[in-house]
């Protein structure tokens, strides 16, 4: 009986529409209050001049910023179908998590960054989205550590908090510190990882049912889709709001160099580390994608190519080696049970993301970056005009440790919240199973052998037997 | 007897080579006789000053152009993969009908839009390419209300009179009425929806078999394939064709905006509607894309951010709400049988973005556009110069209704000619099969249980039984 | 006992990871002796002019360039997914080919390419990351060549050898002869095919285990995957390397039209040629691309709208046409046995590209290009400037010629080395299965019929079953 209190916790009838429709009513109010066009969205940017027209940031980030928006999605989405019967949730919670957060985000990001302090107004852009699309991404990579385990209401409240933080440690990094962190190893990468695995250790749960808890055939596959267009597009990532010009073109081509290495030396250790010498589908799925993310801090810094190989190179390796022998650790040890594995693809590289960022930084020369360069590269106007490079490196690395705080401890108290019981999350038997939350297909089917017709969804089967029989 | 009689009628081997090869002849007469360069993708255009080059109109919407292509061919395609045993249909017919209908747009609205009178040629470029794109759209609608009950002669047929209706409606719309519909909730989806409803209606099968018409596990993940790059990219087919600069940026933003509150009214409506609050992956599918089609009209304007959110909110609810009580009523009581529930995601929603505009455009005024803002918007130049705001939103309320009976009128004559009996539409007890116009793919079979070997596309199996066999 | 013996054989613990790491290490000592970023991403590149910093060629190309990446790792990869039980491989050895691939390909074509003679270094920016792409997609065309029956070592091998070679006919076609060649009609398609259909016949297996090489339902709706991303970003791919301005616009709109043409014939000669005229999946997965592989060289030239539509519609007939009666005649008469048919999507067709950009060329004349176009198009400078269309033609007819040798040769060599017996290639009877190389999960099952457990990966069981018996 305890299974059907169990199933009985997790109906969603009422819990979830109240908290989409108040917190969607609440982005109308304050969308109404506070956002508007920025001067190239509004109607008053019309002039006579072709080339003004042409000289819109609309056509020098838009492209950027569909890709990272396709990155978000159909990346994050569909990298986390890879469980035999969790894909709804996991392409279905991303999109309904993504959808609310990036609207959060612009206001959060917009109180913060974009207020046009004379009337009070958030003015909005093509920047502003992308921008909002990083953010959820912090929230997207804490889902991954506890995908299966969590109802899509404690997600949302997992969203609403993680897109506020985020927007005060960004503000705190990147405005108050003048860090430069481009593609967020440390703003993105490091918070968000960090930020799932304590609530994932908070959830922790000893009894859990890990049956389910791996993949099939074709939901690997599937995950496929969503490694590739991660990877393809995070060169867009980490140039997305780089500086225009020679910042953006560099941006790409250090993430494009890195993430190549990447791949060859996940397959390497994927190879080295398994019996018989089997590649193993979820290291290829992810420690592939480590360099694009170790690459977040440093790609617009003159690091050169082949210095994004060596961090490609490293991070394909330690990535890699992290799936096949931390996470067991970490589940047995520490009791963090990290589903996708984040601590492997956002954690630790982004970590090393912000310690190259910060040497690099700190290795800046004009003779490197020109006078010019170096000062818009790194923001040496106004107060920080006479900041030096070595002293820009101390403040990068201040950055990770600020990111990382913000991640441990939000994620602490998010845990906590998150715990209260009645929050409708799936007892340890139905985890990673799609049917508590879904509508999942059922499908007759006509026995081959001896030609009668049975429904393999009966209701006196055990629930667990369920999910598999459908895929009959 | 009858089901080979039925079955009989279902090849394709002369009808589909024939129809094929004559239209694709006939395309190549006509492109022969009134293709033509437009002067910026002519070899003349060369110039020596660079600035000049970089200024091509392939710059501004080519990026744009590719993302509404992936919705045509992936989107479109992809959405429909959600039945059982129809994918190859689904994303098979998509791509050649579209593929098919691009060519004979391009030469109807070529002829009354792009027509240059001095030489009798048709002048194409980029925006030729996306227009042909979007013209195509309606046809692809107008499938999903008949998907899995029709042949690809029908369809092709279909299309042929759909691209001819589409051409002549749009010219009267936006040329001869000078009404704005950027994102065409008029022209695209209103005429697309009623357009494919008619002809479902005409085409009524009181018998039916709708034991195929539903999905399996893994076609509904395909399916969110569709779904996401619908979703991710109806900022770009919104802004596609609008004026350069604030134009593109403001209907890409008002788009965004209103789609990512669509999602969050569908899933709260989704879990509201069903028993035990389980989610629907047929709402996730569809009703999250419902704010993208109610901007289609507005989205240029300065409906304001919180407007979008407005607008995706009631359509996500409508939509959804559309999917659980109308949709069953009107196959019970108008006797229209709509596949994907395009009335849901498109008839609704469209009529509602044509509502939307026209209000929006009524109350334009030169405080919120400035003068040139809103001459150019509105082209309120050469004839119409004299036009008020509130004129103009008259006549963008007549374009929703000669949308309307565009899309009424033609598809039930079009479906009259559909019920023709020697197209080769599947008899009732094969309707949502592929294996009645493909080659799926026999796979053997080895018993787990008594080892022995069995072909599971027995000859002396009932046809019904096969496809859901050939799952094993 | 000698199948146990040939399973040992293809352990892949230490020959992949040795070269792997081996070849990743002298990337990172080359990068680090030659790259360097070009002025464009190079942080010296600062002006105050705003207009010179938008006029970056990263806008101009970069979105170009993600289009091509899409094809190279979504496009390539779902391509070849087709296969029942060989999906993991299709898009993990092409994700690993070419992203070593890629790595070379810049070493190699700056070597012939972009070397800065003054400091011996190699200047990269966006182009140079495109024509990597388009090298790597010439191994890829081979890889489809032997798909099923190489190892992944081999597929290293066959990858450095072939981006080798293929730099040298670049440079011999391009730079030495002045051959027009966009697409790659030849550079690509025409020596890719060849490689490739050269190696298969070298690695020639009489007794090779066909059962596994054939679709199931899900593989086939993965393959088109990869079949519309080709489709949709192939008129990317024929003008990401074209003249800015008219030229890339020309060359996206010819192979769009192309295609589409390409499309309706492909599906009429499918229908014709089965039995009752159902479609093949396998036509429509790759002869509707036809038409892309044929525009390759003649895209960016005034060859005309209807002119791509011929084109396009003779390579649908013609492709399709070769998979239903060439593919069987090569395996028997010549002993090519080619998975994916690509002698059909790459080898004819690139062939007729050839054709037709040589007679294009020929045919060029001042009246249709005007002077400036003539010159600017086919590079008609410096030791060129005397060159007449007539005489470009001969060239590039000569390109076909040499294109074809160095596929045919070098992969005959390539063949014979490949044939030394340590690389770990499958036995005849595990070809075209992914657990030879991949761990792929076990499922665990429950009859429905009993309700008794049984694991259907039991070591008892030959091996030939397994895979079958995981898709339950």
């Amino acid at each position: 009986m305890s299974l059907f209190d169990g199933l009985k916790n997790t109906d969603m009838r009422v819990k979830l529409p109240v908290v989409c429709f108040i917190w969607e009513l609440a982005m109308i109010i304050l969308f109404g209050v506070f956002i508007r066009y920025n001067p190239q969205a509004d109607a008053h940017y019309i002039v006579n001049n072709s080339n003004t027209t042409y000289l819109n940031e609309f056509y020098f980030r838009y492209p950027s910023f569909q890709d990272v928006h396709v990155m978000i999605f159909v990346g994050f989405g569909f990298l986390m179908t890879f469980l035999q019967r969790y894909s709804f949730s996991a392409v279905g919670f991303n999109f309904l998590v993504a959808a609310f957060g990036i609207q959060w985000a612009l206001l959060m990001q917009g109180w913060f960054g974009s207020l046009d302090y004379s009337t009070g107004k958030i003015l909005i852009g093509v920047e502003n989205l992308i921008n909002a699309d990083f953010c959820v991404a912090s929230c997207l990579i804490a889902y991954g550590g506890v995908l299966g385990k969590t109802s899509p209401v404690q997600l949302m409240i997992m969203t609403l908090i993680g897109v506020t933080l985020y927007a005060v440690e960004e503000y705190i990094i990147l405005t108050l510190l003048n860090v430069r962190d481009a593609g967020g190893s440390m703003v993105i990468h490091i918070f968000g990882a960090y930020y799932g695995l304590a609530i994932s250790r908070v959830l922790y749960r000893p009894k859990l049912n890990q049956e389910k808890n791996g993949s099939v055939y074709h939901s690997d596959v599937f995950a496929m889709i969503g490694t590739l267009f991660l990877w393809l597009f995070w060169p867009s990532f980490n140039s997305a709001i780089s500086n225009t010009g020679d910042g953006q073109h560099r941006a790409m081509i250090n993430t494009y160099v890195s993430l190549s290495s990447s791949v060859v030396t996940a397959v390497a250790i994927s190879s080295l580390t398994q019996k018989k010498g089997k590649l193993d589908m979820v290291h290829i799925q992810n420690a592939t994608l480590a360099g694009g993310v170790a690459m977040g801090t440093a790609s617009e810094m003159m690091v050169s190519c082949y210095g994004a190989l060596i961090v490609g190179f490293c991070c394909g390796i330690i990535s890699t080696l992290g799936f096949v022998y931390l996470t067991p650790l970490l589940e047995s040890k520490l009791h963090i049970q990290d589903t996708c594995g984040i601590h492997n693809l956002h954690g630790m590289p982004g970590l090393i993301g912000g310690i190259v960022g910060a040497i690099t930084a700190a290795a800046a020369s004009e003779a490197v970056y020109s006078r010019e360069g170096l000062v818009s590269l790194f923001n040496f106007n106004g107060a920080f005009a006479n900041r030096s490079a070595s002293t820009q490196g101390g403040y990068q690395a201040a950055g990770i440790c600020i990111a990382l705080a913000f991640g441990l401890v939000g994620g602490t108290v998010v845990g906590f919240i998150l715990k209260l019981p009645f929050w409708g999350d799936a007892p340890n038997e139905n985890c990673f199973e799609d049917n508590i939350y879904w509508e999942v297909p059922e499908e007759e089917e006509k026995s081959p052998l001896v030609g009668m017709t049975y429904t393999n969804h009966g209701n006196n089967k055990p629930a667990a037997a369920e999910p598999r029989m459908q895929e009959h």
